[in-house]
């Protein structure tokens, strides 16, 4: 099932890009936004699964927002690809990943032109994204599936000057530009993917191959994430997670390199769906 | 004025413990919860100031919760007093501190019972916490005080063990355990202060004091904070930012000392309140 906000508001799509409204077709009972969604997931499923989105209407793509544009917890996971830690010159993290925000007003849809700060060194890191559906504390990586409303792409566009700017990491303030965190373009549940732990991801920039990893790869996978984050604190249907980025980002490359006004950036994820960014200098 | 959020409602409130409640009085113009009244701030506060807050009725203090229990954005800064930077063991920053976030799930009301995570170093922070009361974008320091829906007192409870795990520091897990997001006990409007840019804050554990500081000290004081911030995203109303904390935490001690069980910790800024924090041990 694919899950989507058009216009803020929470719709099923079927593949040809129609779209039931959920909150006119369940008179009221879930919705009307996404977020109005997720805080009653296990009941919106068990209606969903009774309405055919074929049956909506036609949708135009631009039109779709980010799966969660307000979440009350949004945590990005830092060094979760070991090329990509050994790439950005870190050490590959053992017990616990770098774990930061993108700060909620960073967010956006699946189709975007973003502004280039100036005079910055703008870079691309394809992710995960995971959007939790239940409110979560201790979970096993065992159960931690299940805790999941679904998965989406996300792009977690880093401006790595400001990344570097003062004594420690500056990784949620380089990340949470306008624009830099495009979501989308809809959240598929867990049951349509055959193994969700093991999905290719990738980017490219004006048709040319930048990323291209798995998410088998990830040294800690979605499971051991929820289970880490929910050992410590309590997960809010709603909260979003940015799971880390495979190698092949811009700061990794010899010689270095960045976005360009002008580029289109496009990131997708097997089985989901692809962003699509072009980027104009600061006016 | 003072505005605080009694059982998840907004309340005027008078010196004797006395509250009006925001929605009933304003016949469900503002609120109900303070976050509604963040949204309409100017026209809210054209009405309060027509309000006796003291013909209202007398409430509990123990029902006070955080008066900005779920920011969209919440920002807290590192290492933004020159001896606190010193004893943390980190250069002072010069363009920009180290801003980061707590998870809002870590946030509570000003009287609480806060356990204290097995096997950790707990650590206390006394912050002077501001909330914005506009939506906000390169706003010049000269303007920024006009974009501050007033302020508050905040702990910024670190978890030292966490807060070090992994190949960069970890900050914003460290400061997200359950209830190490203390605000309160009330916002207090800006001009209420005859300098907002120089107030006391401090903390005691059992009586002695540990911190004593001043914001006239601080390396990025309030309006370079918001002029910092909003130079590269938009901020909301109800947005909160920690402002960092003075010297005198425990890992800066020589030897160090941490919160034990049983312990009180009172943290006070002048002309605001004070929050109250008793510690237990992991069951």
């Amino acid at each position: 099932m694919r899950i989507a906000n058009l216009s803020d508001r929470a719709v099923l799509v079927a593949a040809d890009h129609r779209a039931v409204d959920v909150h006119t077709a369940s008179n009221g009972r879930f919705g009307p936004a996404l977020a109005d969604v997720y805080a009653t997931w296990t009941e919106f499923l068990d209606w969903a699964r009774t309405v055919d989105p074929s049956t909506g209407e036609s949708f135009d793509p631009a039109d779709l927002g980010a799966p969660a544009p307000s979440p009350r917890q949004l945590f990005a996971i830092g060094l979760n690809y070991s090329e990509h830690a050994a790439e950005s010159g870190f050490a590959v993290p053992d017990t616990l990943p770098p774990i930061f925000t993108k700060f909620a007003s960073c967010l956006s849809g699946p189709r975007t032109t973003v502004t280039l700060p100036r005079g910055g060194h703008t870079d691309w890191e394809v992710e995960l994204v995971v959007v939790i559906g239940a409110e979560a504390s201790k979970v096993s990586a065992e159960d931690a599936w299940g805790v999941v409303a679904g998965l989406t792409v996300g792009q977690d566009i880093s401006e790595r000057i400001t990344q570097k700017a003062g004594p420690a990491p500056q990784f949620s303030m380089g990340k949470s530009f306008p624009g830099f965190g495009p979501m989308g373009p809809w959240l598929v549940t867990v049951d349509e993917f055959a193994n969700p732990d093991d999905l290719e991801l990738g980017c490219s920039i004006n048709g040319e191959e930048m990323q291209k990893g798995r998410t088998a790869d990830l040294i800690f996978p979605v499971p051991a994430l929820i289970e880490k984050l929910s050992a410590q604190l309590t997960l809010h249907p709603g909260d979003v997670i940015f799971t880390g980025t495979p190698a092949g980002v811009g700061i990794g490359r010899s010689p270095e390199r960045y976005l360009a006004p002008g580029d289109e950036l496009v990131t997708y994820v097997e089985g989901i769906g692809e962003l699509r960014q072009t980027f104009v200098a600061e006016g």
